[in-house]
């Protein structure tokens, strides 16, 4: 996979449209945290918002094998784990991740607690609100912004942090709480595979602390099935002699490419007998899901339907976003190796629940 | 709380029985791995094993609080977690914990397959057999033969090693395998947890690789609710293009102390409900999950009973083995805030399966 030469444009993109987003986001409030509710699966048609065709095939056989005890394909219950990836699977990746705007949303906050950051790079130039100049930031300038954002406070703080900007946050194109851009058919499948005795996860790039604290509320997976790029935390005493955690600027793990397969093992300490992306983000992880031997799904979700949510990625001859990149060699690599490509135009009857 | 000054009185202690131990096991072999069958708590007595007192009573109310949807100390069941350390918590961890012996016993065959190691120290010593030599050897040599024998190879070829290992080795005194050298009151705590719906989760300064080759068969906690002591891992393709994790020696958590609720965090993000531990290794554990407010239950195992186990710590005016240490300002501390001191001696009627 060759690295792409010039990520300036679509940097650019991302980063113009998240501030736009981040900074309507900030200005309101107040509205509850969005938590579409969970599909109960039924016996007779537990996919409902799927059209019939392979991947939902694929889905009812991979659950209906690996749970008849008569067969030769059974899973025990205590090995069936899931793993799902977030950005661009189970909910809307583009024009930016959400949590690239959760953090420059907060640049002020930090700012107004750090006053001497006013002055410096490259909090000035996402200060100054100049869509150019922020545009132009490095990537080295975007982790500084990620360190001061999601680091340096309590793990409790955090977390309201994110839930308070949960509340408020809109997406600029269906302006809709980033909690409702949830893919109604994944939480089906999420919950289909859950009434059949699977241990669903995320295994995630995002950060984990900033995923755990809507994932049991929104898909119902609780924080301690949530592997995500993990920072160090310190422990130490409050005034009061009351414990807490400090969140360290230490990454312990990358959890997107190679850090997946890692990060399941750390986590996990099983290999997953499903496993669903996106992107090339997700290859290692669907490989190592293949290499557990039996009976194992690998699915990946393509973006091609412009019109009801995005359509991006090599692979349909489309420009590379730089997010959720869909490469032809993954599209290879799926064909070759039996992993199952979902369609979003042809596979899904709707894409949100706020659709219906 | 003081650092002990002279650690070395202690080490050789140790170094000695455990290589003793690890040279039996090595020659030994071919015996199955031990699993103690797992007691089904029923209403009436849950804990057979335990004497009437104030430990099996603060266990009894804990359950009965924090399960009854009338009462104030409801704990919804999606957030029931009980955390264990392991290690003189939930099976022996004198004269040496079992994962030293079995690095030592490893020594050999990491010198078989890297034969240059023979005439390097500290593996030349090992080999030798010369016990006041070995005892001799620093905490940094220690080390190197922990790097040595726990990284390097593929998580699947640790895997297997551990499991041949635990079918051989037998500890000196009771010469059965270390699986067994389980206490059965504490098996039985756990099982009622679980009918109670809690998750158990082992928080160990054990390995994590280590601890998951046999925390399901024995305790019944399977491998994603070990928490321990955490090595990277690396992912690559063997020569057919199979994916595989190496165990690189590159620490990401050593779960102790302060590191426990650090690990907590990270592995499962909430706040336990109850904790049991045995030494200051424990006290930060029990320190946080006592900081979640509401019921929260904290218990220590005190090791006062020499006939059946061993007697060991400052807090009963013994010397201090280094291992497992329970100290005064401990004690103290368990008194002021409440957690439960659980006597060996005089709260459990067994010790271990065997006994009965």
């Amino acid at each position: 996979m060759k690295e792409p030469k010039d990520r300036r444009v679509s940097r650019r993109q991302l980063l113009q449209m998240g501030f736009a987003a981040s900074a309507t986001a900030f200005l309101t409030g107040g509205v509850k945290l969005a938590s579409p509710s969970l599909v109960h699966a039924q016996d007779q048609n537990p996919l409902p918002s799927w059209n019939d065709g392979l991947p939902k095939r694929a889905i009812l056989n991979f659950i209906r094998d690996t749970t008849d005890p008569s067969g030769p394909k059974f899973v025990p219950p205590e090995q069936r784990i899931a793993a799902f990836d977030q950005d661009g699977t189970t909910w809307v990746e583009q024009p930016i991740y959400s949590q690239v705007v959760y953090c420059l949303s907060r640049v002020p906050a930090v700012v107004k607690a750090k006053p001497e950051l006013a002055d410096a790079e490259p909090f000035k130039t996402v200060l100054s609100g100049d869509r150019a100049a922020i545009a132009k930031l490095q990537i080295a300038d975007l982790y500084k912004i990620l360190a001061a954002t999601l680091t340096g406070m309590s793990v409790d703080e955090f977390h309201d942090q994110v839930q308070q900007w949960l509340k408020g946050a809109r997406d600029p194109r269906w302006k809709k709480p980033y909690t409702e851009l949830i893919y109604q058919p994944m939480l089906e499948v999420m919950q289909y595979f859950r009434t059949n005795g699977y241990k669903t996860y995320f295994v995630t790039g995002g950060g984990q602390d900033f995923v755990r604290v809507y994932a049991e509320t929104v898909y119902g997976v609780p924080p301690e099935q949530v592997v995500g790029t993990v920072g160090g935390t310190t422990f130490g005493y409050d005034a009061n002699g009351r414990p807490f955690l400090t969140k360290d600027p230490k990454l312990l793990l990358n959890d997107d490419h190679a850090g997946k397969p890692e990060g399941i093992h750390m986590m996990i300490g099983r290999i997953p007998y499903a496993a669903f992306g996106n992107s090339i983000g997700d290859r290692q992880m669907l490989e190592y899901t293949k290499s557990g031997g039996g009976e194992r799904l690998a699915m990946l979700v393509l973006h091609d339907d412009k019109e009801r949510e995005y359509a991006y990625g090599p692979a349909l001859g489309l420009p590379d976003s730089r997010i959720g990149t869909f490469t032809q060699a993954l599209y290879d690599e799926a064909s070759s190796k039996g992993w199952t490509v979902i369609s979003m135009k042809s596979d899904w009857k709707r894409i949100f629940a706020f659709e219906a």
